[in-house]
């Protein structure tokens, strides 16, 4: 047997014990005649001591081992005269009988503590040393931990787990489909699963009532924001429900997660139709753990002779509590930070209101004092706050002061990454208009339904026919997303008529799900999950990346084993394909 | 809210009660002036009561219901007259007030029952439906329960489930590798796993300690053996243990899930070694449900001058207890299935034990009755048994009769699908010989250990040299198999160099592993279980498909939604890729 114990367990309550560890070495130090090792393992860090006056030989070994060689100890556990209160094996070490090399290590590229000296590339391509530093194991134990728990809620809620296949049927749809040859089908293709969609509607129709699964889908598209070509999904469906029975369900497995794997009670999620969070955040996943919204002064600011409000469709700010000491450059800041590219505003309009009450804007001279009372009470504005104007069409400036309200959320300190607000964002648009090829595309896909008061609107007004969508936001960032279904053969005809399908397309595509509604569809419903968003979150990082034991990279590379490669031109032949210059 | 209770709960308890159930209409009858219609959920089924007496109207749109029409009924819970005590909810009815149809159903293909008329391909064209009969949704439902308590269990074990990447590195040894063009990364490809080998090695290095997850693999090969292009394995793999310490954590794992889910003592599980399992039942994966273990003869047999015998380098034999009646055309019967192609033997020879203790043999001339009676005392020969003998090369011949002594079992009724017996097999050979390469291949895979005691013989024997390999062998399946791994870069190297990996070819395809080898790997090693054929065995089926939500067919196929198929032009010249005629 390698070990009796692991490197986390051994407490003053085993003094005198004969025990056998194994382990890396974290670090050693010399002091007079002893040799002190940090062992590590998954479990925790035990001291090592040897000690020239029992037996030099050994004291000599441990001297020249390495950082991170893999060894084995035989010894006995006994009280350490200067103890570390601060980790559980902190008031014992070991007094070595025996020491074995298992492995010796050459010196890692980066160090394996904390705080590395590693750069990101460098840590990718060494992952598994990477992988040894606490921050990045514990994220995945973190995310384990979720695994586990939101499967035992799902099962105890009756939900089944069945495996839906990953090698599916590429459509001219999923543009961003990853496809695989077929050899036993020469010239033909499987496609990885964007999501199990219509497998998990099918398992609706074959009345399994409850299904869900965590499973990996797979995107090939750009991979700026943070995304990855593999990414997983806690995949949930129902028969029989309504949206509200959906969102109870899955509000009680959220609050349940944060409750077991955080200890924090994150209390009931408010719902808040999507028009209400563009009116008060401009954004469907509003930042909702600090307040700002979004006040609109078009009927007050309209009229008085300043253009940049005249000709704007809509006038809207932010109060920032607070900020009415900024100074000419830090408001310069601000201006600029809007007028970046990726925000495009044209300029950032302020009223502050000082300390002794007297108002100072940068439209002084288009609105007397009065009228910027008005403004400032609207704003509900006290002395030393800052208020933030911004004008222009609708959509655009609320995008614009979304922007605006996060980053002076970030620069007064109100976007704790361990504080958590969530809610349910609903009532999403059904439809929403693509620029580029200049018409209507599904908002969440083509298998969501309409509002039934809406339909009569499909063909006079499509982009006001709300759906039947929710999403889940947790601190500014979409964690789920779902929606009640059509169940009805002739509706979703309808549906992708409107998307632009043919007949004759809609049927090879989805023949096999508009023929599945004639033999007993149920109404049903669900929702899919980012999980590594989810754990991101929950490990209170800016990046899925750590929380994904071997990601690829911004390009989709995995740089440890050093993929995509080129593959043997057999392989190749095999399949019938060429690769083309 | 579409339903308070589910079509399986309401039982004599609950009479009085108002409620509302949705579900599918199983069948329906009329008798006098009541029509009766079992309604079905996943939970059960339900009889709803509909009496002319009280609602003509609806007991007339009752009439009028088809099969598997969805519907939502309220009524009120009554006490039946005539009662079905098979079931949870035979004591009662629905007296039904209100009845809405939610979607109407086509007749289906098939009948939705235990027993349907579907052949195999209908139902797989309309699987969803299938997947409404019973018999194939509680395979499902046993497949959900035992990963339910593999996962328990393992969390319990501290192993930490960890996801592996899906896109990974095509290897020229992975013959057999599904490929995904990369858009990204133009001309080249990432390849599916076959399983996450080189992966959860990589966690070891990483000091994970113990890993485990329910993962998709793929391989692109022949599906004739009841495969699926892509399967599920239950991967794990520990640090600092040897051979002993997995396989009994492992029979934990199978013994748990025996007793959770089937409610199933299996007892310890024995160890057999290769060389013990070849000997006593000519396979490596003997089903023990039942015992006809081989008997050599071979020194007995040989020097009567019967050619046959003289020839054979082996003379083998069983005994069939109680086949002494076996007819002339019987036992032609059995010389036929030892001579058909997939079998290839030349012939059989028997020795029959008569009821009056008399012997007959077809070998009559050539031995004496004294020389027939010590074969049947070797055989522990009884009147009434019949002893079957084969003879010829050592290899052949044992698989030879482990064709028939399965037969035998077969015809005796000794292989009940309801009796499990598990064992593990041990010491397998590091390395066999492929006849159509002319080389030595790894018997499990080049990342096995050899036993310490016979590196010695690599390159003087090397097909004598065992390795620290295991399986877990059920009812003569393999349901799972692994290994100690190799954890120093030399061993490996040279492992590498004795399956004919040139020194760059090891390097450009496992360099990571190599390298990740000297940073402090530790001694580590782990299983894998076919969980399709796991399940299989739970659920006493002969093929993995019916425990597969959306299996493929022999062809790689998915016939439901039509997959593989060709791929837009468009698609192809993105991934600037050829379909070659």
């Amino acid at each position: 047997m390698y070990r009796t114990h692991t490197c986390g367990e051994l407490t003053i309550a085993d003094l005198g014990k004969e025990i056998t560890l194994c382990g890396w070495v974290q670090k050693s130090r010399d002091l007079g005649g002893m040799t002190f090792v940090d062992m590590r393992d998954r479990y925790g860090l035990t001291q090592l001591a040897f000690n020239t006056d029992d037996d030099e030989t050994l004291r000599a070994r441990a001297r020249e081992l390495g950082r991170e060689y893999v060894i084995q100890v035989k010894g006995t556990v006994i009280e350490r005269s200067s103890k570390n209160l601060k980790i559980p094996t902190g008031e014992i070490e070991i007094s070595v009988s025996s020491l074995e090399v298992l492995n010796a290590a050459k010196l890692p590229p980066f160090l394996i503590e904390d705080e590395t000296d590693g750069g990101e590339d460098l840590r990718m391509k060494y992952r598994y040393l990477d992988l040894r530093r606490n921050p990045v194991r514990s994220n995945l134990i973190l995310r384990h931990k979720m695994a586990q728990v939101v499967r035992a809620f799902l099962d105890n809620e009756a939900f089944i787990e069945v495996e839906t296949p990953v090698l599916i049927k590429s459509t001219p749809e999923g543009a961003r489909d990853f496809v695989v040859p077929s050899r036993m089908n020469q010239g033909e293709f499987y496609a990885l699963p964007q999501s199990p969609q219509t497998f998990k509607q099918l398992l609706m129709v074959s009345g399994f009532d409850r299904y869900f699964q965590i499973v990996k889908c797979f995107r090939d598209e750009d991979l700026r924001a943070d995304r990855q070509p593999e990414f997983t999904q806690i995949d949930c469906e129902m028969s029989f429900v309504e949206q509200e029975d959906i969102l109870n369900i899955f509000e009680g497995l959220i609050r349940d997660l944060f409750k077991k794997v955080k200890n924090v009670e994150i209390g009931g999620l408010p719902r808040m139709t999507y028009a209400e969070a563009m009116r008060l955040y401009g954004s469907d996943k509003p930042d909702t753990r600090f307040g700002m919204e979004f006040f609109e002064l078009t009927d007050f600011a309209k009229g008085h002779g300043f253009p940049v409000f005249d000709n704007a469709a809509l006038v809207v700010g932010i109060n920032a509590k607070g900020c009415a000491s900024y100074t000419r450059k830090q408001l310069d800041a601000l201006t600029d930070f809007v007028k970046r590219p990726q925000i495009g505003a044209t300029g950032l309009i302020y009223l502050r209101i000082n300390e002794d009450g007297s108002l100072k804007s940068s439209v002084d001279k288009f609105f007397d004092l009065e009228q910027l009372k008005t403004w400032a009470t609207a704003f509900r504005g006290e002395p030393g706050d800052l208020i933030l104007i911004m004008a222009g069409e609708v959509d655009k400036t609320r995008k614009q002061l979304n922007e605006l309200r996060l980053e002076m959320g970030n620069q007064l300190g109100l976007r704790d990454k361990n504080k958590f607000s969530a809610l349910w964002v609903v009532d999403f648009p059904l439809l929403e208009w693509d620029e580029e090829t200049a018409r209507y595309h599904a908002m969440h896909h083509p298998f969501t339904s309409p509002k039934p008061e809406d339909i009569r609107l499909l063909d006079s007004e499509p982009g006001a026919v709300r759906a039947n969508a929710y999403d889940m936001v947790i601190n500014g960032t979409e964690v789920g997303g779902g929606s009640i279904r059509i169940h009805d053969k002739k509706l979703q005809q309808l549906m992708f008529k409107h998307l632009g399908f043919s007949e004759e397309e809609a049927q090879k595509q989805f023949g096999f799900l508009l023929e599945a509604f004639t033999y007993g569809a149920p109404p049903h419903g669900g929702i899919a999950f980012g999980f590594d968003r989810l754990a991101s979150i929950f490990a209170e990082l800016d990046t899925i990346r750590d929380v994904i034991a071997f990601p690829k990279n911004n390009a989709g590379r995995d740089v440890m084993i050093d993929s995509p490669s080129t593959i043997a031109q057999e392989q190749l032949n095999e399949l019938k394909i060429a690769v083309k210059n």
